[in-house]
């Protein structure tokens, strides 16, 4: 899975791309591996750019974020029908979700008129031979589109709408995909061992254990050190995941106070 | 100017990617424009494809984050060898940064010894023909290398070492390149106006004032909206910039009103 989020507000640094660290633990914890999160700005060359490349590099899912509003620098499904090299149409469906949306707002008593003009049509203009999905925490649909080798969602950027759709329309995708494998992870932490003394311990481990993948986060600084180190796997709930995590780390445990860390074992990772 | 993040930490949504948020801020502030965020597991192939197609595009900067560490997977300086098709080398200037953070560390007091291990030794290895930069908040040393287009700066994944070494060293890189020009920015509030309806008032504003850019992020519901307008441009000190926004604000804050909108406008935006 690849993660292409759109919007100037990330790369001036307005805010943090949460949207990809949602997305990404998601994913992560149904099984699925991100293997790249590309940012890029309202523009329509460099999001058809993005998507393009990830078609090339044959991802199995390419979700999306930001870019599907009513307004001018909403251009994600203009980028989209650039990449997929399919025009732009004003989908029916789509069509009839907004208008049901704007309806709804207006019986709700606002003063704004649920007509369908060009900022409404404008969402549900989508590139031909894709489908819109409902979106049910806000007005923009989000678009469904499937390539030979690849699944394309766009989401919208605002995070409520995006994870409501995600949870309703994305992971059930990618519990099909990951074929009932799961992410198992666990912490321990390390103090008053350097992480290049360290190192050779995360080596002999990993090799003892070729399934675990082992991560050092200094979280103090090198002279006064406390390390985190992050135990994780990918396995079927038969292949005994805590098992082999607690193995690995309590021979990681055991090495490093061997060296003269001391330890201190979470129960269960933050989440 | 392109980041390229490097972490798995970062694709498994353990942590937001804060380091480009921090980076892309700085940059924004200093006049420079950041074309795109990358972000590739600790994987030599996929670290240097993305500074590679970085250097393709032609960016003037690519400073990537992550991977200089002392363990396995830090992974970056193999990463950027390969994209440059420079072979690693032990550099004597990088070892002797090393050597003497060790030799500090050990002066007071630490009971790790100041020997030059192998994983110590690898923090010292760069691409041959860049140059090592010192790290006032840690142990790792930078790496600036320059190609005929492109100047990239490997910085450390650790924030406080990343931030020192970026400002340190990065900054006046990037102050010469933006040529006095700065990043000014305007937020002003509209409730009780649906995105879809200041739209074309968005529109408009932008055609009468071409040099400021405005978008319009949700923040309540459709049905209930609360909008954050955002208005910047890019201008130097004598282009009048603070006025030409003013100017920009009125305009939409006066356009909005007149649609039934209500208008909060902020003294300065939040940093």
């Amino acid at each position: 899975m690849e993660i292409v989020c759109i919007g100037n507000e990330l790369l001036i640094g307005k805010i943090a791309n949460t949207n990809a660290q949602w997305m990404s633990r998601r994913a992560t914890h149904l099984g699925i591996t991100v293997r790249r999160t590309t940012v890029v700005p309202d523009e329509i060359e460099e999001i058809s750019a993005a998507i393009g490349e990830a078609l090339q590099r044959k991802a199995q899912f390419i979700i999306t974020t930001g870019g599907l509003g009513p307004t001018f620098d909403d251009k994600t499904l203009q980028g989209l029908s650039k990449a997929l090299n399919r025009k732009l149409v004003v989908d029916e469906e789509a069509l009839k979700m907004v208008k049901e949306k704007y309806e709804a707002y207006l019986h709700k008593g606002k003063a704004e008129k649920g007509d369908l003009t060009p900022p409404r049509i404008k969402m549900a203009t989508i590139p031909e031979g894709t489908k819109p999905v409902p979106n049910p925490a806000g007005t923009a649909p989000a678009v469904l589109a499937e390539t030979e080798t690849t699944v394309i969602v766009s989401l919208p950027g605002v995070p409520r709408e995006m994870e409501a759709i995600f949870d309703e329309t994305v992971v059930p995708m990618l519990k099909r995909a990951s074929s009932n494998v799961s992410f198992y992870e666990k912490i321990i932490y390390a103090d008053k061992i350097m992480e290049s003394n360290i190192a050779p311990i995360i080596d002999q481990v990993m090799q003892d254990n070729p399934s675990i993948y082992i991560k050092s986060h200094p979280r103090g600084i090198e002279n006064r050190p406390h390390l985190e180190l992050h135990l994780s796997l990918k396995a079927s709930n038969g292949d005994k995941p805590e098992e082999r995590l607690e193995k690995a780390a309590s021979q990681l445990a055991r090495l490093t106070v061997r060296q003269g860390g001391e330890v201190v074992t979470e129960v269960s990772p933050a989440d």
